[in-house]
């Protein structure tokens, strides 16, 4: 078996693990990113993408991003309840917007970008272990796509490896070791051929329940509407599908069309107790789980990656340790604002099972509140596009 | 038994009906105000007082109110969280103040000025029966304070009765009907005789629950602390009393004394299902409940007062029956905005018993996100200080 040696090992070849080995590239720290998918699979694992502006200027530093080109601007959306839509505006409040930009979108940008620099990027690589993260030179141990045993040692592992995280339990002591809430609903998701039924993304609180209306292209369009998580994806007709969405956006009219595709999405909120140990760190959806609703997942994982990259800059770098040490309580600050906003933006806008009469009442008195008032919406619009993100991050070498 | 007649039978000489009054009156519209309680019974019932700023100018049309001399302008409270405590600054954020006046003192400056006037105000009068509000007479019968029978009739009755109204069950088909909820904890108050800990109200978030620290006077303390709702107010001694109410509010040390008063504030949130039925309405707590941490109480019962006296002048003055149509759907609304903010700042603040540690970190960072956000502050601050009230009121005579 080959041993082979790199400073960062990154596990996981999501938005998280590729951005953060562009970071260091730029400082000039090599890494090895690790995943056991290959590389079709990554590309086309359909995902929403909101990307907040703070996101969508880091990926300006990734050549080729189409995040602008390709993506659309969202300049608001329209929360919708009591039969009436109310728009937030996004540049009116706080002088942001938003990208609607597929997440394997972002994912196929950052691939290309990261071999046409050189990266070393292995597709199917299994990792089975990892080990020594308390001492100087943890090791990260597996199978290449070919089944060639591996094992690399590095100066600091990342996992970056999703929900299902081997990193986790090293750096956590246990898989499911963390802050957890789960939901008494899911959202069911459908693609379908159709012209889009608005120019903005529709949030539409309604007694039958919730939906959001959002696009993904002139000609193809993604819908969800609250369901059971228990639901079986294929039980319903398209008749019915159709006749659950536009019952849950009451007052507006959905453009129907074929539905190619049909998905249940759990609701899970999770954090995991501990963010580092020793040699190694978690970022993004291996650290922790939103649900959907505040569109915060991939942006939360760039949030992440950006301050460890600057905290390993500063250790590997100069060896200075007060940045990696401060690590899991400085990205805690914000994973805790976004879990609150994802939560929030969930409690207000969807119909618990169990709600009281005075629950759904009270729940319509809180939507009201945030559109009547300029305050409201500002403090909505600022989360939803993303709280300013202190980068700290030295200029890309050009 | 003698049958009298007046044009408005108010039944309740709390701060709703004693203003109500004095609202009618401006206009020209006698009344009669009906409570089965002793003058001293009233004026010596203890409660909390937070004014809005619109209610101190409401006020201010009372000949001799003592709001502004005798009450305190206060310019903000502070959140207290995680050991550390956040402004939030009223005049700053929103251009308005509160008043910390009690209601007690509110009522002595009311019936003062009631009787003055010339108002009849009938103390100790047990109302039995509310008739005919289906008809263009209804009619109000009970007894006077020394026993006598009476039977007054009038064009409209009001429902100012408080939380066990009896006009409540007239107007709704039962003395239950309405949307509810109830929490699993309440407040244990205390009054002290000490200088003050803090200029301001401070309203504390701790793993040992909530607290609220308020002032009376130079001389005496108001403050409570989150209990069980059965707890026995007399079990705990005062070192044992003054040791929660520090727990509560790590970080800051408060100034003890004497314990001379204490009690146990039940919290609930009610809303009568209908507020008004025929020559009937509800106004203040025989309408509506709220938990104490909105410090909303008070002030929406006023807020319901203007608009029922400008819809009564509209309709008994001028036969225009718009406004007293539209009265429940337009008292609603402010009244369920107050609802969620008052449940807001009570989920916010507390520590429910069931909370997981997910929900006790999402509280902080939900914190932690109204109090670094300026939208966020002013939010919250334009709820607490009061949304501008429509008041469309005749002017005084002078």
């Amino acid at each position: 078996m080959t041993v082979e040696r790199t400073r960062v090992a990154i596990v996981g070849a999501g938005p998280a693990g590729l951005f953060l080995s562009h970071l260091l590239a730029e400082i000039g720290i090599d890494s090895v990113v690790l995943d056991q998918r290959s590389r079709s699979e990554i590309e086309s694992t359909i995902r929403a993408g909101i990307l907040e502006q703070g996101t969508v200027e880091l990926l300006d530093r990734i050549p080729g991003s189409r995040a602008r080109t390709v993506g659309h601007r969202h300049d608001g959306i329209q929360l919708r309840f009591a039969g009436e839509g109310h728009r937030i505006d996004f540049p009116g409040s706080v002088g942001r917007s938003v990208w609607l930009y597929p997440q394997h979108e972002v994912l196929q940008d950052l691939i290309a970008a990261r071999l046409a620099a050189g990266q070393d990027l292995r597709f199917g690589a299994t990792v089975t272990a990892v080990t020594g993260v308390d001492s100087e030179t943890p090791r990260v141990t597996g199978t290449t796509a070919d089944g060639t045993p591996f094992e690399l040692l590095a100066d600091f592992v990342v996992g970056a490896d999703g929900s299902r995280s081997v990193v986790r339990p090293v750096v956590t002591g246990s898989s499911t070791g963390g802050y957890f809430r789960e939901y008494p609903f899911a959202w069911f998701g459908i693609l379908c051929e159709a012209p889009p039924s608005a120019d903005e993304l529709i949030y539409s609180n309604a007694p039958e329940g919730f939906a959001l209306i959002s696009q993904r292209s002139e000609t193809v369009q993604r819908m969800y509407f609250q369901c059971d998580p228990h639901i079986d994806a294929d039980a319903l007709s398209e008749a019915q599908l159709w006749d659950t969405l536009q019952a849950c956006v009451p007052g507006t009219t959905l453009t129907e069309g074929p539905i190619f595709q049909r998905d249940v999405l759990r609701f899970r909120s999770f954090v995991a107790h501990e963010l580092r140990r020793g040699r190694a760190a978690l970022v993004g959806d291996a650290a922790h789980t939103v649900p959907p609703t505040g569109a915060k997942g991939m942006n939360l994982a760039i949030a992440d990656v950006v301050l460890l990259a600057r905290a390993l800059e500063e250790w590997l770098g100069h060896g200075r340790t007060e940045l990696i040490d401060a690590y899991p309580e400085t990205a805690s600050r914000r994973i805790w604002k976004a879990q609150h906003f994802s939560w929030w933006m969930t409690s207000m806008l969807h119909a618990a099972p169990d709600a009281s009469e005075f629950d759904r009442l009270r729940q319509l008195g809180e939507l009201r509140s945030v559109v009547e008032s300029e305050a409201g919406r500002t403090y909505l619009a600022e989360a939803y596009t993303g709280w300013p993100l202190e980068t700290g991050l030295t200029a890309p070498v050009g």
